[in-house]
């Protein structure tokens, strides 16, 4: 990460330093699942994010990403989900201020059922219906609606994919800040 | 309610009946909080109705109305919602099922904080985004929208208002149903 | 139901009352979800009922029942727990007052993802920790407690269950009420 | 601190780093409101602690307390509770997930209606029923139980207080991690 970007950017650790607060603090993170509505309110579509892994292989994804120091929990969803799904993609943001469940990864993936093993997040999960249109970023293949009986019944294979999501919800969820904080790589 | 009224709408109860049942049973009903939000999904404003009471005063009112047979709780704030706001209110209806709380109204003065001396309701309480345009229906003399502020602090008078509320939400909510199911009177 | 009975317990409706009104309004029911936690809050047991059908077999229940005329959602949750499990359940009722979800239940099987032949009723569901000893009343056969893996992966199977579940919900849950509503009274 | 305390906390971060990393992380707490709930689970008590301050005023708090690294929200919640209110109290963790409420404090007091000077922190809110004896630990003077009417109206004050809380809950609450982060370690 360039000096000037930290510079625009206050809110953002050099990467040395996240490293470091990783070790030590849990960070804060959301999650976010996009949602298509009717004009009742009730989900006819759950959207899914294809991402490209390190080891080649793709994985699917929700919305995720840490929230930075000084930015609220609205602005982290907000800036997340457009920078996923698009400028255009409209998030209609809760009213509520309270997530439907939290989650806490842990790197020791006995402690608890999620695991990241870079570091201990507690991520704040939403459901947020989408008014636009999505144009997933670069770093993301695709993006899908799935139906919600799909997603209960497991039943979201697609020949898109190489191999089902490797890990859990750590392998697809972290990717998320990788090329900010982990470098140009 | 005429024959043919009841022919249309199989989820209304004839007058007697309903009376009858409001005696034996506890009636449904939901309550819907229109506020509007900006894009970080921050209230801005919250809506109330002013009505006219029987009295000759004027009260304010959330949206409020009975759930009937048949009816999803999604569709009956959809036509409270329409029905009270107009055609072009546009509510955004939550995808989360379960409302953010659940007030119970008695007969009796002292059986909770809350009273109508009508009948036992349930009502089930939501906070609905609005995107449209209100245009209150005929019933309803006025609707307001007013800053989060002004309703935290109670500051919530007005000029049109002869006098504040007279004896809580009993008083303004069971009023919606009344023209349909008490009949002329 | 004798008429002693109906003189002692005015939220009752004599049966050919209740089954009138179950035609023409959605009937506000309970459901409580029992469970055993840890001193961490964390979910160690699911408490589940088998009942005897009237075909029968046997399925498994939740313990669920009709709120009653001038009767609070926390005081029929109170009656339908220690009725159901005893009266040394020591059920510990939420602070908070919001159900976790609702549940709408209609006699049209494809009006929702639940059914109920008899009524349209509306379900307010929460999770109740139990703190004390369960001993099932007389129409339950057996309380059991499964762990959170059984409920999630679905293998509640028992030798006991001469085959499982018949008709989804709605055939547990309603057993609840008739003895009293539907019998020979 | 003493190096022997950072031995055996591993999750305690040395005071100069603790420093650091809340300049440039949200750190995460959690937030207690003690309660007294009848068997139907109504609140009849709310538990305020009574603090001293560093300028020698006294200030109500609620219990409130960092998340350590490692340490589950659950575990979190306990830990603060059992040395705010002492190993007899017995407080009952709610099997729910999800706080009822998220406060986000900012260093910049116009950022949010809540304030830390020291942090932006977000923290997660509980609402704790209280089973045991409370006997408050040796840095809060005193623990009352307050009834929801005299929180609801704002009619706590007491002739121990010399003042009320002086700037809001930014005071009170941050007071918890002081003495092992800020002091003369």
């Amino acid at each position: 990460m360039a000096t000037d970007t930290v510079q625009t950017s206050p809110g953002w650790l050099q990467p040395d330093r996240l490293e470091a607060a990783r070790g030590q603090l849990p960070i804060v993170y959301i999650e976010a699942v996009p949602v298509r509505v009717d004009h009742l309110g009730r989900v006819e579509g759950v959207g899914l994010l294809l991402r490209p892994q390190p080891d080649g292989t793709i994985s699917r994804a929700i919305v995720s990403g840490r929230v930075l120091h000084n930015e609220t929990i609205r602005e982290a969803l907000w800036r997340h989900l457009t920078k996923d799904l698009g400028a255009d993609a409209d998030p209609q943001l809760p009213a509520a201020a309270s997530p439907f469940t939290v989650v806490e990864y842990f790197p020791d993936p006995a402690r608890s059922g999620f695991h990241d093993p870079r570091q201990h997040a507690v991520a704040l999960c939403f459901v947020v219906p989408i008014a636009g249109t999505c144009r997933p970023s670069q770093d993301a293949l695709e993006f899908s609606w799935l139906t919600p009986s799909d997603v209960v019944n497991g039943q979201i294979t697609s020949e898109a994919l190489r191999r089902p999501r490797p890990t859990g919800p750590s392998r697809a969820r972290p990717l998320r800040d990788q090329p900010q904080l982990i470098g140009p790589s």
